[in-house]
């Protein structure tokens, strides 16, 4: 049995699910569990049930309570993240500025830091994935939105507020496409998986021609997957939409490189799941879209490693850097 | 006389004028000058040129070498900073890979950190001026380019090799107007000094009716500043094009909120000469572009308040924190 007070939970607090973790002071991974999030009960009855799933599991799996150092939550946001208060979010509609670092706290006895979800996923892949031994990074989900968080000379830039690094948010065409964040011509409303497999419904509906057609007609929709998987046919428009999210993307990383200059950009979220066409599309835009001014042969831009664990790998870690 | 070794000396480095200023350790003015760059004869003249300068205004003004602690000296970039090392210059031809720290400390003796012109001066308006008492800054200077620099948690932003905070370069319009830099759609092709003096003359070539066409037969160019007299006489061409600069500087906030989340956006440069009109038109294009997720009206964007002097103080302020 580990007694020494000495491991750390990670949390990461999706619209869907709840993931966490227990990790030794070396982040190892010493047990982890799931559970729905039910958002429809409400805040306290969903802090509840982590507290007692973290409980019962620490009794289960030998880390009892006592061996408990801190516990890092990672959420949608926006948030007033030094304070431990979640604002509010799109997945989450009984969760307004909900004081969740206090709350956990009185449950756990335990200190609590909140960082956003997209940042706990960074850092997770800055200290044990693909980010390992580089200072700068760039790092990027790509799902319903676009989260990012930014790693800047070993340390998660956080902002005056802790909500820095919302790059899925920055205007790539000025009056463009309206974003569902009331932003026009964001990188998010192009390049999103959701938003690439509108594109592609919109186009059918506009008249491509396509065998995505056929799936929307069965389905009733079409999912980034589904565009993906035509791509690999050689369907024409599942080409066109890909270049278009590819090109996006490739711009999202000239602009990355011109914020913070990373060593690295590391892309993560289910689209992912493309693979190699997607990330060779992706560095081809960047070569095209890139200054020559300088060379920029030295940045990387790759795939994160982590998986789905990342979030709850970062928000432990962060808990020990507490 | 300040005998004891703790003076240090601030150099910005112009493609038409080198300014020099010497600095008490709490950052007060001892003495400044101004030489101008020539470039044309070559790194080892014109920095055997500064040297010189600075060993003789030390001793004419009382603050002999002895008391000078360190060197700090912004240029344009490219360069490698942390080497002290300048890559290029498109207004110094002659000064390619020139080890500028080193030599600088050949002739004088002295710690000389290199460090890009932009950021130098927005370091210096983070110590002494608009950026004072914050810890989150973003900082533009508006001129024939769009400089940048970026204080995050106190600290100038540096990324892997000190070429971060490059901003102006941030693509607004995915394969919009070529840049000199060789990217398509750059804040900086739109909205710099030179930009914007360029769309007017564009504009009039193209047929639009202003009185900026006297201007431009009389003087066989237009000026940014004649664009914003004549936005003061009430010229709809002028007005037409500082609405448009305006509006991609408002989308560069946005940008920049997204990016690190500053506590203020600074302008500085010849083109905020233009007042209130642009700051106001800046500051309402803005709030019409960021999103609507969450409230920002914490962010204040303002102009810079040191002027040309900013460079030197904040090149003296690094090399005080070498």
């Amino acid at each position: 049995m580990v007694m020494q007070n000495k491991n750390y939970i990670g949390i990461d607090f999706g619209g869907t699910n709840i993931k966490i973790g227990c990790f030794s002071a070396n982040l190892k991974l010493l047990w982890k569990t799931s559970i729905p999030t039910n958002a429809q009960m409400g805040p306290d009855a969903v802090i509840d049930r982590i507290a007692d799933v973290i409980k019962e599991m620490a009794s289960k799996k030998n880390t009892p309570l006592e061996t408990i150092k801190a516990v890092g939550i990672g959420t949608p946001g926006p948030a007033k993240y030094s304070d431990g208060v979640l604002i509010r979010c799109a997945n989450l509609p009984k969760f307004i500025n909900v004081p969740i670092s206090r709350m956990l706290w009185e449950k756990l006895g335990k200190p609590v830091i909140l960082e956003n979800d997209a940042n706990t996923a960074c850092f997770g892949e800055f200290v044990a994935g693909a980010g390992k031994n580089i200072k700068n990074m760039v790092f990027f989900t790509l799902g319903t939105g676009i989260g990012a968080g930014i790693i800047s000379d070993g340390k998660l830039l956080q902002g005056s507020s802790g909500n820095a690094a919302e790059l899925g948010h920055m205007i790539v065409n000025v009056n463009g496409r309206l974003c569902a964040c009331g932003q026009k011509g964001c990188v998010e409303v192009y390049a999103s998986a959701s938003n690439t497999a509108k594109r592609a419904t919109e186009a059918i509906a506009a008249g491509a021609g396509s065998n995505l057609k056929a799936v929307l007609e069965k389905n009733g929709q079409i999912t980034c997957k589904d565009v993906y998987d035509h791509l690999a046919e050689g369907d024409k428009l599942a080409k066109k939409i890909t270049d278009e999210t590819a090109e996006v993307l490739g711009v999202l990383c000239v602009n990355a490189l011109h914020c913070t200059e990373p060593e690295k950009i590391v892309f993560a979220g289910g689209m992912i799941g493309a693979g190699k066409p997607l990330l060779d599309r992706i560095k081809y835009y960047f070569k095209q879209h890139v200054w020559k001014l300088k060379q920029e042969d030295d940045i990387e831009i790759c795939f994160a490693t982590l998986g789905e664990d990342a979030g709850i790998i970062g928000a432990a870690a962060l808990a020990k850097d507490l």
